[in-house]
Formats: C-alpha cells, structure tokens, sequence
C-alpha cells in the first residue's frame, strides 16, 4: 500500500496511544480502517483505565468497528506489533492487512501473519519506538503484565 | 490430567454455553481454572447479548479473571476447540493447559498451541458437539459471522 497513506492512518492510531498515556495507561493504539479507506474503529490498550486484561489496542479497535460481516480488505493500524493475542484476532477474522508503527520493542506475530497472506506494513516510526520504550523503562511491571511475561 | 477433574470443569463452561443459548447468543462457553483448581474466571460469547465481536467464550472468561500477574499453570476451559484468536490469547499470556469439550463441529488451533507447549486434553464430549452442531444447522450465517467466514 502507499506509505503515505499507511502514515496517516497510523496518526490516527499514535493519538489513541497518547490518549492511553494521558490516563496512566499502556501507551498502544490502534484503528481498523475499511477497504474504501473509511475508519470503522479506533481503540486503544484499556488494562489499567478498565482493569481489563482482554483489551489490548487492537481487540478495542475490532471491538469499536461493531460487528462486520467481512473484514476482507480491512487494514488494522496499530502503533506496535501485534502480539500473538492480536495476530490471532487478525487471522480468525481474515483482516487483510496490518500496519505496524514499530516492532523494535517488542518483536510481534506480524511475521506469521504475513506468512498466512497477511499483507505487513512495517513503519519503523521513531515516535511510536520513543513512546513505547520510555513506557517499558518507566513501567516494565505494567508491559510484562501486558504481554504474559512472567514477574 | 485426570480426565474425571477435565469433565467436572467442562461442565462449568458447559454451563455457560447454555446459558449463551437462552440468551438468544452463540452457544460457547468456557472457564479459567487456577493452579490449584481453584474457579478464575467463567464466561460465554457475547456477540450477540452485548453486540460485541471481540468476546468469544475464552477471552470472555479471562477478562471475568481480572488481572493476574502470571497464568503459569492455570487451565482454559472451553466446549469448542479455539479459534486463532482464543488460541492466541493462551498463546500469549502462558495459560499452560487447554481443556477442549470437542473439534468435531469446529476444527479449530489446539493442534498450533499443543505444538507450542501447550497441554491440550481433548474431551470429545457429545453434549457440547450436539450443542453446537445444532446451533450451527439452525443460524450457519450468526456462526460464519463468528468466526469470521465471509457469507
């Protein structure tokens, strides 16, 4: 897909990302946009601001999107690599594309999926890294909870 | 595991499912169980109840266990085999053990995660494939939608 294009949908996911930082929460954003490029939901990482573990940026984006009868030519934004949680939720539902702010740290299922036809779109955004990596220095307690990594 | 202590959670999530019924929703269910087989977390899909896509039977039964800081050792319980996305979430948070009421109307990732190392114990019950093999002759499209299968 056009980078061009891939970047100002990522803005809109990075704003998700802010907005979770802003509440104390887990700096990851997400938006799933539709195949005519119109934006069907955008969410972000909830676990601190719902006490819920289940919402990762991405499954709050699908969640937002309401129920669709198709995701074929769908693209899921997400300011960081999906972990294999989100990966599942894009291959269960056939998503047809990812966009990926940063996998520098955290490394992601992004690979599978593009190995199961997933089209991956890899941004390398310094601003998505910088967000992330001053999270996981200033609350590694908070990230390893995020991604099952045991204390 | 002892495949007598597998039944006896199996109906907990069985339980759910039946209930998932009555409520007009998609008949799955399923249950977290702690190491020391203690009840985390039950739960149902929800897509149609709430008119939410993102909970399924096993992503709805984590949230119910709130947060926890590691799922080494802990069981999910649930009557049909796991999608991607619910085998993605054992996946990733470490949940050690799957316990599968049936494959037979859904093939389903439990073969993914026992490559992964996960233990998966296949119950093949008949109540919980009659259950399903029901719901899916009566609504195909409520289920395709479910899962994901374009219509």
């Amino acid at each position: 897909m056009d980078r061009e294009l891939a970047r100002r949908w990522l803005s809109t996911a990075y704003e998700e990302a802010r907005a979770g930082l802003a509440e104390g929460g887990i700096p990851i954003g997400a938006a799933l946009y539709g195949t005519d490029g119109s934006l069907l939901g955008r969410g972000r990482n909830r676990r601190v601001q719902d006490d819920d573990p289940s919402v990762h940026a991405e499954t709050d984006a699908f969640r937002a999107a309401g129920r669709q009868r198709s995701y074929r030519g769908t693209t899921m934004v997400t300011t960081l690599a999906p972990c294999w949680y989100c990966a599942g939720l894009v291959r269960q539902f056939g998503i047809s594309r990812v966009v990926v702010g940063e996998a520098e740290t955290f490394h992601g299922a992004h690979g599978w999926l593009a190995v199961h036809g997933v089209e991956v779109v890899l941004l390398d955004d310094p601003a998505c890294a910088e967000l992330m990596r001053e999270f996981v220095d200033g609350r590694p307690d908070l990230w390893h909870e995020d991604i099952g990594v045991d204390g």
